[in-house]
């Protein structure tokens, strides 16, 4: 579904803008299943390097698995925007070999002020982690419109 | 310097324990610099595989290292302990060929509950992050003493 | 609307139990609007000794109200619990004579730990404030049943 | 001790600016212990309308005394501030009774954003809880120097 505004710069723009040349995010296998203005989904499989010694997935993992599909709602307006503060709930762990799934949905933005909270479930819809990140739009644009 | 006390496994055994088979920390390649009773000191390189197109690092992997810190100091009592909630405020940006380092220590300790805060700073002592987690300890032992 | 369900003991039973004699909650001038299980609404306005010298609610005004509904909510199955952790963002001020509402829903209760998000809204519906609150069960029962 | 600087306006004229008019501290018998720069001391005795059933103090009113101490400190330079984001660990419980201080330290300052740990402790020494808080500049001055 296309979301219909007058923004001259897709959600998708947006997020091809940055997750096209970043590295960490290929690193980790990181898939951008969906995004709308301020709203993202992006999924990840743990991988044998991103577990200790009894399979358990490493909450660094699980951080950047959330925090991207964060980066990608927050920035869906073509405005930058940067983390500045986020909390992560542990709730189940995850095992090798997981589908990790993070959804982001916006909960407030006003002035250059944002809050989203993200939801990361296993392939079973186990939620695995809830987390919230409150970001702040810096200057400038993603995809240059002039 | 060496933390004379009764536990007859050490904090270093508790981390070698822990780091020993870990295959995400080793992936990222982490090193622990130190460890005592309830404080670590952890230090990790930026590679060309841990930022974004604009060599800034990903939040993830600043918060991975912060929170394997956090993870070897309240572990480090030979009691399996777990993160339940961790908040990270971002406060400079680290970038590509950064030495990155997370100090780790106990702000409080009491029946199963255990409170630190992990402070996150560069080579030029410039401060990345701060990270505050709570862990809860779990029934078991890192190194089986019986 | 009463949710069906065989626990003796209704959410209302339970708020009335933490309520009934809770002078903090009667000195602030809050008001129960609605309770089930894992949910709550509460109301509070804002007098003249709950503000600063430009009219401005206290912080901790606005983060009791949200306290207050988060515990209605998060004991609402006659089992008790305690808040261990909570964050709170300040969005908009609220100001002298402002009616504000806290709503809680439960984001997640799985064996004895609870996680729960409350948004407090003024008379117009502007945000006020998103609290997020991990509350863990403690032994009892806050209506006894046998 | 008076510390010494170029600022005009000291933290103590800051606090009183702050405190002097604020209804809502009076109301909750708040008393500033100590300020200075980027720090403060503000104590509080339970009352028995903050407390509930149980003689238990309700969490919003040692939210209340921490998140007053964060202010009178982030304010100490004759620079607005205001509270963004706070997260509050409680680590035991408060009487009726009790007399509770709040300390709050700052751990970063850069541009307008501030980061201050602010910990509550009984008249024992007791913690009570652990505050963090991020505060962000606003224009102004709190006492005008022109």
């Amino acid at each position: 579904m296309t979301e219909i505004d007058d923004n001259p710069i897709s959600a998708q723009q947006c997020a091809d803008a940055m997750l096209g040349n970043d590295a960490c995010t290929k690193m980790m296998g990181m898939t951008l299943i969906s995004v709308g203005r301020g709203h993202s989904k992006v999924a990840m499989t743990i991988r044998d390097d991103m577990v200790n010694g009894h399979n358990t997935t490493h909450g660094g993992m699980t951080f950047a698995l959330a925090d991207t599909a964060f980066a990608v709602a927050c920035n869906s307006y073509n405005l930058p925007n940067v983390a500045e503060f986020c909390t992560i709930n542990f709730l189940n762990p995850a095992f090798l070999g997981d589908l990790l799934t993070a959804t982001a949905k916006q909960v407030h933005q006003q002035g250059r002020n944002g809050l989203y909270d993200i939801m990361v479930v296993n392939q079973d819809g186990l939620k695995v982690a809830e987390f919230r990140g409150k970001c702040r739009q810096i200057r400038g644009q993603l995809v240059a419109t002039e």
